[in-house]
This record gives structure tokens, C-alpha cells and sequence, in this order.
């Protein structure tokens, strides 16, 4: 069994096994999915959450596994909606944010992978990503905040692009790649 | 030693500890305070969120604990900021909020408190208060979104009453009302 194979990632995101599944395939790895909700605790540090979240995924589980903790930090609004931006999304929705959102439109899109079970401490690893709140939403692939975030580099909104290209762009696709990378150190090309 | 002797307040917030304390003093009780975070977890519910970090208490101080969670829900925001009144209020302000709320500016105050380590089992006592988002902060007193919240029956925000006038009208003070009551059943008129 490859590294990659001896974990299971845990989600109640399918948006986010989507994701993460095609990038595992990409390195030709099997990804076992477990859908459920994790405990998570309130802080500002998403790699907090993310540890406690995989610790609580690997009581019930008992096999190595990893969480994926994610959220928009938008400059102007002192990060506002951060680690909260799943509840943010289903309270204000995409609406609420753009009308909070004044002149500095500059984001980021943060990501954190937490590996927990696989060796003798947790790993984590993050991947960020710089861009501008769009002014009205478009796109109709991806979820959450998709369609109003623009990557620096990029004209399109993450919802604008297929899963293979946002995964080119994403904090996730970042931390995920990190993780394969230290899966598979030979690989150098991932 | 009285019931509410033996119990300890654990938060980190200076203004929850005032405002339990001089309600805890309205029955000649005196309240044992200790400073501290406590683990909060994401939820929606703060009676799950208000367990959780009682039970971190308990197993921290090893005493009999109670802890105090609250959050301000807006009808029209669905209910938006709730547990994460906090979290809001230090991003984006009273005026990110007055900025979301429109026509509909009611909202409710709740409150729960958690007693942990006192009796076989933890207790929960809930307090609501609604009222309406005033069009802009009034008040010097109290924190958080007291400025700017005037609770039904009243034209004063929290922000423009003493201490023992928010007592008799917000959200913790019924909670801690039941609890005080709980603690002494035989005292007909807290």
C-alpha cells in the first residue's frame, strides 16, 4: 500500500473530497473518503482547528487520517470571515460579504491540511493564496465563496474553473500538493 | 458554605464577571472568579458550545465551574453574528453589523450558562431577551453590541443602563437569575 493509501480523508465537504480526490489521482494515489462532521473549536489559527479536528477524526476512526480546514481572510474586514466562513456563508451569504466590502478588495484563501495517526506527531501543511473580491459573483462551479475570489495571476473567479485548474490555483490545491509531496518525496514533479 | 459558594466563574471577559458578580451580590453571594479562555467549539448552538467549555474548566480547575456563553441573533441576517458575536464584533465592528441590517431590525440576545462538577450531571440555564438594532451606538456602558441593541420594553440600548439595569433586562441576567434560583430554591424573589 502506498502512503497515500494508508490514509482516509474526512469531510462532510463533498465539494472539498472532489477536490482533493482529483489531486490524489493525479499522482495515480487511491483516496479513501470518510464523510462526516468533526468537532471543530473557534479560533483564529486555522491550523488550531484543523489539529483538533483530526485528533477528534482519528478517536472515532482509529487509522490515520487527515482534515482539511479552510477560510477567506479579507484584508479590509481584519480577516473577517476567517475560520468562521462556512457559518458566514450560510448566514450573510455571498451578498453580505460583497456589501461589506469596500475600495481594498485584496483577500486570501487559506488552507490547512492536518495529518493525524500516520507517524509519531501531527503534520501540517498550509497553502495560501493572494487575489481580489470580485464585484458581483460568477462562475457556477466549485462552492462557497468561489465565485467572488479572483487569484492574483488569474481573470477568472475560482467558481470560473474546473476542478483540475482551480486546483492549480487554490490554497487547497497548495496544502494538498504539500502533503503529496511529503508522501511521495521522490516525486518531484507534483 | 452556600451553593453558590462553591461554584466558580470561568471567563475571560471582565464584563461578564461584573455583571455576574453583582448578581451573585444581590443575594449576598459571593462569586468566585477565575480568569481564563476557555475551549470554545463551532457551533450553532450555545448550549453545546457552553458544555464543552465547562467541561474544560472543570478539568482544568478541578472545582465546581460554571462558564457563560452569548450571542446576539439577527432575525434578518439569519441570525447572524450568534455564537460568533465575538469573533464579529473584533472584525468588523458595530459598523459592519449596522451596515448588514436593513428594514427587519429585530434581533434576540441569548444567553446560556453551564454548571459543571456541582451535581452528577452539568445544568444549563438559558436566558433570552429580543428587541431591535438601534440605527446607531448610544451608551457608554456595558460591551459588546450593548451599544447598539435596545431590548423590547425599553427605549434605552444595553450601553445606556448601570449594571444592575442591564441585569433586570438582558439575556445573562435571566440566565443567571435561574441559575441563582436553582442554587436557592427557597428564595421566591430573584
Amino acid at each position: 500500500m502506498s502512503p497515500g493509501e494508508k490514509l482516509t480523508f474526512v469531510t462532510s465537504n463533498r465539494h472539498k473530497a472532489r477536490e482533493i480526490k482529483a489531486l490524489f489521482r493525479s499522482q495515480n494515489v487511491k483516496l479513501n473518503i470518510h464523510f462526516a462532521k468533526t468537532m471543530e473549536i473557534q479560533s483564529e489559527n486555522l491550523a488550531e482547528i484543523a489539529l483538533f479536528s483530526s485528533i477528534d477524526a482519528y478517536n472515532y476512526l482509529r487509522r490515520p487520517v487527515f482534515v482539511e480546514d479552510a477560510g477567506l481572510f479579507v484584508e479590509e474586514l481584519n480577516g473577517f470571515p476567517g475560520p468562521y466562513s462556512s457559518y458566514v456563508y450560510s448566514t450573510l451569504g455571498l451578498d453580505g460579504l460583497l456589501r461589506l466590502v469596500g475600495k481594498n478588495r485584496k483577500a486570501v484563501f487559506k488552507s490547512v491540511v492536518c495529518v493525524y495517526g500516520l507517524v509519531d506527531r501531527p503534520l501540517l501543511f498550509t497553502g495560501n493564496v493572494s487575489g481580489v473580491i470580485a464585484p458581483k459573483p460568477r462562475g457556477k462551479h466549485g462552492f462557497g465563496y468561489d465565485p467572488i475570489f479572483i487569484p492574483s495571476g488569474s481573470g477568472k473567479t475560482l467558481a470560473e474553473m474546473s476542478v483540475a485548474e482551480k486546483n492549480r490555483f487554490s490554497h487547497r490545491g497548495r496544502a494538498v500538493r504539500k502533503l503529496l509531496r511529503w508522501l511521495y518525496k521522490d516525486r518531484r514533479k507534483i
